[in-house]
């Protein structure tokens, strides 16, 4: 078996399920397990559980494949250090796990290399390699869920910046007026198009009094302005809801410009969008963004680019560590 | 003496200028030609007089350095095509430079290897060879002036595209409900922050009748409401004029954003800012950035990046020949 097509471990540490699997080159899941962040009882019971699960996961499946396992890639929540294998502080699992070695013991219990890269990145090469973004060499993943995070390929290349902390496409700056981001910014993209956004919209409306249906709504759903989710107000939309309407075209239409912004200035040939908010919404969520970019983007890029759903569900972090353990270190080239 | 080190011919045709030079490796301009660029009379003579400066330009220098020159570097507005060595459709030249090939002629007219590129990537180039930019690895060249544009450098490499025309910072959306940009969008970087939108905010606030102090020294400029440029506002401001500030600071806050936005999605070592505008408010124009920078981009890039003003003055385009002509055949990598 060829070395760089046999298969691999795979982790994708979420702040609320962590799932291992061995992945065979071509991207199908040989064994896949998974359970419940153990994230209250802190790093040293996630890094347990995820080695437990891992060792699952290889123990699952025949010899031949076992002894072939490459090293296992792990997707875990940013900010990260890859090249340090280590978390730096990531919001979505809380403050224990600031500075935290995630490769290092991971490594060190199944004796074999490990990669860790942020989960979009991780997405972004998954789409790449299997899914939406086949054959591109410039692409941009972009996911719309809680919140809002992506990934840039240029040139052929992942771009990681210095630190390989680039592609945090949500903190784009959409409305310099705009609401308050989760981050300390204003009007990023993130604090408009989020899932966490949009339910904040629907309690601001709400709690102004001036949103009668989501009100109504909300009492039904348990009561008090924050009972809305990014869900219940997309479905108030669809139930004819003009205050829900107005905030779900406002997520649309922040997320349109930032598309504007990345095509004029990253050419990409395609934006691969996933994530739950854009998969539920599916056409509805992507149309604003197409049409926008068909509008006012420049000619050359604005003809090419696709602007599509991404093609993998949420394996996609597990997908994702075939081609990750096939990146070159990231060291910064000379010209 | 090194092929790689021996002096180069560049172009720089502006809209205004065309400037020719031959420039040693090491950036100094051993000869130096410049002439109004005769756009009325088309691209043959624009052609034609570029030829003819970049002629003078290799005569007046040494025979020894003559006869080293490794090839010409064509700086000039964009888009253009690398590849192809042609403009596309500049808008700051007119409707007849669509697709004109630049790089043919001059190369049959010299005998020698030409490569074209934006105006703003070369001037990147040169920042990085010669300037503030220099032992950088990932940076953004930013130019504020009449428009706004710049360039993109990251893991050691300008980042282009997969037909060069990536980088156009001008394009950003910072306002999605924003005032009206050139490229037809809406809210760009361009629309707020540029020459022409501050002279066009300045003329939209004197025919709304709110700005007398604006509107006096219009008057004194020859009357009507647009008689004053960007650099009158900018009077107005430092007079003491509060409808020039308000204008001028929303240029600078806009300016800020993009700012912020760049340094979240490409967290690059440095932010290189040019261009007449940039120039002449100097810190006035960096230091808001630089605040709303430190108060939201996330922590590793934001106490990383420098914001500084290009150390290379009006010649950028002329120097930036040298490592233009060493740049590697831009061809899509295999991962």
């Amino acid at each position: 078996m060829d070395e760089r097509s046999g298969p691999v471990l795979a982790l994708d540490l979420g702040a609320t399920r962590v799932r291992a699997a061995c992945v065979a080159g071509d991207g199908r899941l040989l064994s896949r397990f998974e359970a419940a962040t153990p994230r209250e009882l802190g790093p040293a019971a996630v890094v347990d559980a995820a080695v437990g699960l891992l060792e699952s996961a290889r123990d699952a499946v025949a010899a031949r494949d076992r002894r072939a396992i490459r090293g296992v890639g792990i997707a875990a929540p940013g900010p990260l250090d890859p090249a340090a294998g280590r978390l730096i502080e990531p919001p979505n699992l809380g403050p224990a796990f600031r500075d935290v070695d995630l490769a290092g013991p991971v490594g060190t219990a199944l004796g074999l290399p490990v990669r860790l890269e942020r989960d979009t990145h991780v997405a972004a090469l998954a789409e790449w390699e299997f899914g939406a973004a086949r054959g591109c060499t410039d692409f941009v993943y972009m996911t719309v869920s809680t919140g809002v995070g992506g990934g840039i390929v240029s040139g052929g290349r992942l771009l990681g910046g210095p630190d390989g902390l680039a592609g945090e496409l949500g903190h784009l700056v959409v409305d310099l007026d705009g609401p308050p981001c989760g981050c300390g910014g204003r009007g990023h993209l993130e604090a408009i198009s989020s899932g966490v956004a949009i339910a904040r919209a629907a309690a601001e409306a709400m709690a102004a009094g001036g949103a009668p249906g989501l009100g109504a709504r909300a009492t039904r759903a348990g009561g008090g302005t924050a009972a809305l989710t990014a869900r219940d107000v997309a479905e108030a939309e669809e139930a004819g809801d003009v205050d829900a309407a107005r905030i779900m075209e406002r997520a649309r239409d922040a997320f349109a410009a930032a598309c504007v912004s990345l095509v004029d200035i990253l050419t990409p040939q395609a934006i691969v969008v996933g994530g739950g908010i854009a998969r539920n919404q599916g056409d509805r969520w992507l149309d604003p963004a197409r049409r926008l970019v068909a509008q006012t983007a420049f000619r050359v890029p604005r003809e090419r680019v696709r602007i599509v759903a991404a093609a993998l569900g949420d394996d996609v972090g597990l997908a994702g560590a075939v081609p990750l353990l096939r990146l070159a270190t990231r060291t910064p080239e000379g010209r």
